[in-house]
């Protein structure tokens, strides 16, 4: 998402500085000119602090890191950044983020956000610089949240090509519990209970059910952790839906089975838009 | 599928003959001047018995329809087919149309098929030739399936592009309750629970696992009927899979969710292969 998200920043801001823990990455990031600086970035490791110290004077600085991680950068950033600074992040989840942010020193100015992309392939060698065109981009401003922070938001997501929306972070929260967390969970339980030997029987149906299925799962466990009150709603939403299904094949009850899967196809084609 | 179907075999036959009771799609496939002859085929309707007199005299007869619908011209084909023949089918169910060929008149030479590959939109409007490249290609033999059906299947195969796996009716309705049915109605499920309002919140994941729900009902009906067992069996293991991921969270047993999503991982990249 980092990558992506510098490949669509690229030539669109005056300076560029790239902060990551993985040093192939930020060579293959600078071998393809993508930034005008690169620093690695240990958490918890000694030089880190001084590598954080070219972000002063930054007017910006963007977080992009599995949910986990942004929790342990929000805490070791005031040791480092002392200047006034515009604070985003992208992680998946708003509530605990943006709860994070409201306890941070006066000199930064936090909004959270959510572009509502991405794959379940990961690194910089995944990146690409439409990720984010025409994607949904979620901010969830905090009451402490300023106008120049709004605004150098609005133009990141402007000058990336995703859409804006404002909401809280609450109901941030909430719907994405259903359109991505509980998908995931899905997609997660149908690879776990398929057979491997039928792997040269599937096609292009179980390709994409399953696809999420294929996010690392250090990328989802802060985000199950983070938002686990809605996702447990959620599935027992799904459940239910599953279980009506179920009782109409089990005894048989083909009208009502149709039924039910007409209601599924208006309600995908509703949301999808297709 | 059918449409698909005559796109990949244009050139490929010594002659092309659709049948198909809309009429819009006969003409558009007219008009593209894929076929070599377009026949209007209404079942139960009574000119349909002159239309398919067309028929008599051709090699092989590839029956391009849901599940439901083949049962039909299966009933209807010994009144108006006389004369020898290859029958080869290629619905999504195998035991029951195989069940349904073993009881025609000695002049059908019947195989059992199936092409795992589609698109949840149906119509010739979607077709397109290169839908079968590379796609698993099933063939169930009958016991009375001559070795001459044997080799027009394989060559139909060979000539789309598609990859031909022998294998017995009950071991594909079994596997494909798994990789197909099952996927299906999980997909269905999600769309089922996820309210409307959401629309504006959902990225590629959502719209990769909701995809199968957007099926039209008519073509998996008969797949849910015919396959019902199998469904069944699938989805309680479906179940259970996923309720051990609901209690890993709901008692916050994150290193055992973290666990069996990694299985899950493995196990999707051991059957998607990537």
């Amino acid at each position: 998402m980092g990558g992506s998200l510098a490949m669509s920043l690229k030539g669109k801001c005056a300076r560029l500085i790239g902060f990551d823990p993985h040093l192939p990455t930020l060579e293959l990031a600078h071998s393809k000119n993508i930034l005008d600086h690169a620093e690695a970035f240990l958490l918890h490791a000694e030089h880190s602090v001084d590598a954080l110290k070219t972000a002063l004077g930054v007017n910006v600085i963007i977080l992009a890191a599995p949910v986990t991680a942004i929790f342990d950068i929000l805490k070791q950033l005031p040791s480092v950044v002392t200047s006034t600074c515009v604070l985003m992040d992208i992680g998946s989840t708003k509530c605990d983020i943006v709860q994070a942010m409201s306890d941070l020193p006066g000199n930064f100015d936090p909004i959270g956000g959510h572009p509502i992309c991405g794959k379940e392939t990961l690194g910089f060698e995944h990146a690409t610089a439409n990720l984010y065109q025409d994607a949904p981009f979620v901010v969830t401003p905090l009451p402490r949240t300023s106008g120049k922070a709004r605004t150098a938001a609005k133009q990141i997501i402007s000058a990336i090509g995703a859409n804006q929306i404002e909401m809280t972070a609450e109901d941030h929260d909430r719907a994405l519990s259903s359109t991505s967390h509980l998908p995931f969970l899905l997609s997660s339980a149908l690879a776990h209970s398929t057979p491997r030997e039928y792997s040269r029987l599937i096609g292009p149906g179980f390709r994409s059910t399953s696809r999420l299925a294929g996010t690392p799962s250090h990328m989802m466990m802060g985000i199950l952790r983070s938002n686990r009150e809605n996702i447990l709603r959620k599935l027992a939403s799904f459940r239910n839906s599953l279980s009506e299904f179920e009782s109409a094949l089990q005894n048989e009850d083909y009208p009502a089975l149709e039924e039910m899967l007409n209601q599924s196809r208006h309600s995908y084609q509703a949301i999808v838009g297709s």
